[in-house]
This record gives C-alpha cells, structure tokens and sequence, in this order.
C-alpha cells in the first residue's frame, strides 16, 4: 500500500486526503489542533471544514509530523499559501529524501513573488522533478460528496506525474497530467483574484453578463502574464486555467467569490476576515500577484482594481465601473 | 435621427430596441401579434417577454413589415434562426437598398448547415459588407434592467461597423467591433449547445465542477469547429466566444440552460417544449452545428451527446457520465 502524508487538514486537505484513501493509499492527515487529528483518526470526520462527509478509514490524523510523514511516498502540502515556508522549514528536515512533494496551494509569495512550486523547492532542496502541483475545476465540498470532477496534476517528470496520477485515479476523481507547471500555479493563483473582483461584482448586484465578462477579461490578464513566465498558452484554456476560474467565480462554495460578495455589500476586509473563519487567498496573493506582473511589465487591470478595493481603500462600486468600462481590450486587434 | 428597425419583438430583440432608442436611434419594432405591437407603442412595454421594463418613447410597434423598414438604416434581425429563411424572403423586397443588415441570432440553419449571415446574404442578395453579427455575454433581461454590458460588433465593413457601434453604445452597453464574423457567429450558436449539456448536467444535481469542466470542454470543441471554418482563435477568448458561454451556462435567464434543466430532471423534449414559450435554440441547432462538424471532420463529443438525447432519447445521465469521462483532452499534449 502506497502511503500519503497531507499536511494541512483545511477543507480542500481533508477531501484530498479521502480522495487518495478512495484510490487505495494509506493516508495521514497533519493537523495543528488535536480535536481535528482526533475527530479524523475516531469519528472518521472533519466537522470544521467538511461537516457530514464520512471520511474513509485508510485517512488517520495527527497532529505530530514525523508520524505523518513516516514512510510517505507522496506528500501532499496543502497550507495556506502564505504560512507555506515556515510550516515546510519546520517539517522540511522530515520528509522522507525521495518523496513526492504535491502542492494543492494557489498562491503567490508575498515579497518574493515566488509560486508555491519554487518556495517548495527552496525550502527543502527538492530537485525539479520532484516538485508537482494539482489543480482544476475541483470545489472541495463537490469532489468530498463524490461528484465527478477532473483535475490537472503537472510535474516535470512523466513517471512521477503519472504515479501521481494512479494514486488519487477514482471513479469520482479524474486527474490528468501537464508538464505545465507554471501555468497550472498561476492559474490557480490568479483565480482567486479574479474570484474576488467577480464576488464583489455581485455583492453589487451586478449579474451574469457582469461575471463572464469578468471571467473573459480575467483569463485573458492571467493568459498575459502566464506566457511571460513560460507557461503555455493551452494551459489557461484547459481545466487550470478556465475550468478552475469558471467554477471558482460562479459557485458559492468558493471562499474568495463569497469574501468579494461581502466586500460588495459593504463589509470591509477586516470585518469581513472577523467574519468567517477559512483564508481567502485571493486578499494576499492580489499584491504579490500585481509584483509579479509589475516586473514583468505586464497590465492586469483585474488584480489591480482588487488590491485598491483590498488594500488602499477603493470604493467597490467604482472599481466593477471601470473594469467594465477597460472591456474592450480582447476584441481590439 | 438615424431610423432602425428591428425585426422580431421577442425578449432580446425588444431589448435590443430599447438599446438603440437609448442611443439616440428611432426605432420600430416589428411583431407578429397586433396586442404585442399595440403594448409597445401606446404602453411602452413588451409584458409578454420584458414584463416590468419600460421601454423609451422612441420605440414604437407595429405588425406592418412596411413600415417598420420604410427608411431604416439599420435592419435588426432578430426571428428564431430556423425561421429566418421565411421571415426574411417575405420581407426582402421592403428592405431599404442601402440598410446595413444585423443579426441578433444564434443558430446555424437546418439542412443547409449556413451561419445566419449567409442565410440573409442568399436571402438578399446583399454584399458582405452590408451585413453584421452581434454577440457578447448578453442576457437580454439583465440589459434591459440597465445593468452594464459588453458586446461584440462584427462586420467585414469597418465603416458600418463603426457606424452600429454609434448606433447602440449607451452608458449600459458598451459594444466593440471585432472583423470575425465566423468566430462571432460560430460562438453564439454552439454555446446555445454546451448551455443544454450545462442545464442537463445541472438538471440531474451535477455542481459547478461539473460546469466548469463542460465549459471549458465546450468551448475547446468550438474553438476547433471555428479554426477550420476560418475563424480567429482570439475570438473564442473573447467575448462572443468564452464571455457568452459563461453568461448563457451559468444563468437561470438562459432560455437555453432551463430547457436542459428541465431535461435533465426528468421531462422529455415534447414536455419540456409544451411547457414553455420561448424558442431554446439548441435543441435545433445541435443538429445543424453537428452536420458541420462532421462535414469538416471535427470532433464534437458535446454537442454529439445533446444531439443524443435531445434527438435520440438517450438518458442525460448516461451523456454526462460520457462527457466527464472524455475530460482528458484539453490536457494531452
């Protein structure tokens, strides 16, 4: 039996966790507080993040990290993206030396602009063929009720990304493979931005010709700077790119749509942050996404209009106006 | 005062009336019912299809095709594709010589397999640069409301071109011009097509990864119908191509997406079709989108499934469990 280690037990932790249980791994999830560990390992649940769902009994918890990644052949990081390097230099002198480092974040480093990838690699060493991310369409809650979702794993090494594969392949769970992996991150990354502004759009009440047109604008500025980094462009038009923006924008499930709405009716980010208990990345990673795109001298109006409204103050209502009124661009030849 | 006609007073055509009034147009609109065109003149509404809008003083109705095309410049058509044939030979011989002809369509025609703007340019014998296409992430209720949206002009005449977007540019809606007639086209018709796998998926309790993944799937399969039909990748990007996926797949204000709904929960086309007034488009042309496909030996696997069970009384369970277990392609390389 092959064995994970999923450090983080978030929503979207939890549910991969059972995913990879489903396809046949034993599976350990690291938890910070000891009643998560407890409830995973005895109750078979996760009541904070994935209430009702009944987790498999090949998923243990544990709060202790060297138990979690005993003997792990995969190891799957799914922390908030911002707390990625302190959590991984405290556990980086555990990992097993030839374990598969997966990363299911989507983010970009505050000050070092760095993707998840790159900050895995830093951290622990990890040569380039070691270091995946998965990414896709996938709403925890949806894929934690079984409900049929594909996915893109990318890593440079086909026969890692294809054991990857086989280890979380269940009839639920399709996952396909990318070499991709610079458009995968930023795909994910630049999702929870544009989630954000759509949100806000409809904490407004603007409606569904509002968001698609947010939609369209959002993966023609991720497109932009993706192919700067060296990713392909069919990757922003697949299931990371598209797929995952579509589903993240439209579904109430997603904590960045739902943190936009709030800003929207009026809330601000402190009092919508004291509001609810789970991380919109989107807040953080708009600025270190807007660095990147600076140096890199690339426009992404979207992420700009979102880091005024997050975090200079901009007022929502004038920020759906002028993006609405900056439309024109992808029609322009 | 610049005169426009627009022909057919269903719901978008209505809306699209009241767009080119609020841009300063006179406009008449033509309907088939004598109660429709008397709501329109003395009551200045449409109560059949935009129940609650008012509609400018500027738009008048009437049953005459005479007159409402006696010294237009621009003639809007906006007839259930599959009638257009009909409609418009009836009323060729009163089109002014000189009027620049705009669809408001989506459909590709039965039999023949041609894209609206060939219909009416077989129809009227009209040159190229007389006739346009509009197309954009449009729900026609939520314009009407004022809400702000973008659209997408195209017409092989950047002079008309320019000259339509004069014609329906307000505050709410901000129309671009694009020279892709084929693309603009093309996206509106087969997204008519992904919007019924979308409802039926959404019909039978399937979520937004689901969605997601039928987005992103369909609008790859449009992509590649339009490239070999000459159209511009960038376009599909746009919004003619992903915007108005988006907007129709995910809005219970798509006509399109509710009648999949409906099939989805269990009804057959003939109940769904008898309990609805207005036209879902798809349902017919699937079938033509589907004879072009195969004409050019493009792989359709969407619009196949939803010609299957809108035509061939296959079980939509069955199609999504087919459709998601396709999902790979996007990601083969």
């Amino acid at each position: 039996v092959r064995r994970a280690a999923v450090l983080g037990a978030g929503s979207w932790g939890t549910t991969f966790g059972k995913v990879l249980a489903d396809a046949g791994c034993a599976v350990t999830v690291l938890a910070r507080r000891p009643e998560v560990a407890k409830a995973i390992s005895e109750d078979h649940e996760n009541p904070d993040y994935l209430q009702g769902i009944r987790l498999p009994d090949a998923v243990r918890g544990t709060t202790d990290p060297a138990e979690a990644l005993e003997g792990a052949e995969i190891v799957v990081l799914a922390v908030p993206s911002q707390s990625l390097r302190e959590n991984l230099t405290e556990w980086s002198s555990l990992l097993p030396p030839d374990a598969t480092l997966l990363s299911l974040m989507k983010g970009i480093e505050l000050g070092s602009t760095k993707r998840m990838s790159e900050v895995i690699r830093e951290v622990t060493g990890a040569g380039p063929e070691r270091v995946a991310a998965l990414s896709g369409p996938n709403l925890a809650r949806e894929i934690a009720e079984e409900q049929p979702a594909a996915t893109v794993i990318a890593c440079p090494d086909t026969g890692r990304a294809a054991a990857l594969q086989a280890a979380c392949h269940t009839p639920y769970f399709r996952p396909y493979t990318n070499p991709d992996l610079v458009g995968c991150e930023l795909g994910g990354a630049v999702k929870n931005v544009i989630a954000l502004a759509a949100g806000i759009a409809e904490g407004l009440g603007f409606g569904d010709n509002t968001r698609a047109s947010l939609i369209t604008r959002g993966l023609a500025e991720t497109a932009r700077l993706g192919l700067a980094l060296g990713a392909e462009i069919t990757t922003f038009a697949g299931l990371a790119g598209l797929g995952d923006l579509v589903a993240t924008c439209s579904s109430p499930l997603s904590r960045n749509r739902t943190f936009g709405e709030k800003l929207g009716r009026g809330m601000t980010v402190q009092e919508v942050q004291e509001s609810t208990r789970q991380t919109a990345e989107g807040v953080k990673s708009c600025r270190s996404v807007l660095d990147l795109a600076r140096a890199h001298r690339i426009d992404v109006p979207i992420t700009e209009a979102v880091v005024r409204v997050c975090h200079e103050g901009e007022a929502p209502a004038r920020m759906v106006k002028e993006i609405m009124s900056r439309e024109a661009k992808p029609e322009v030849r």
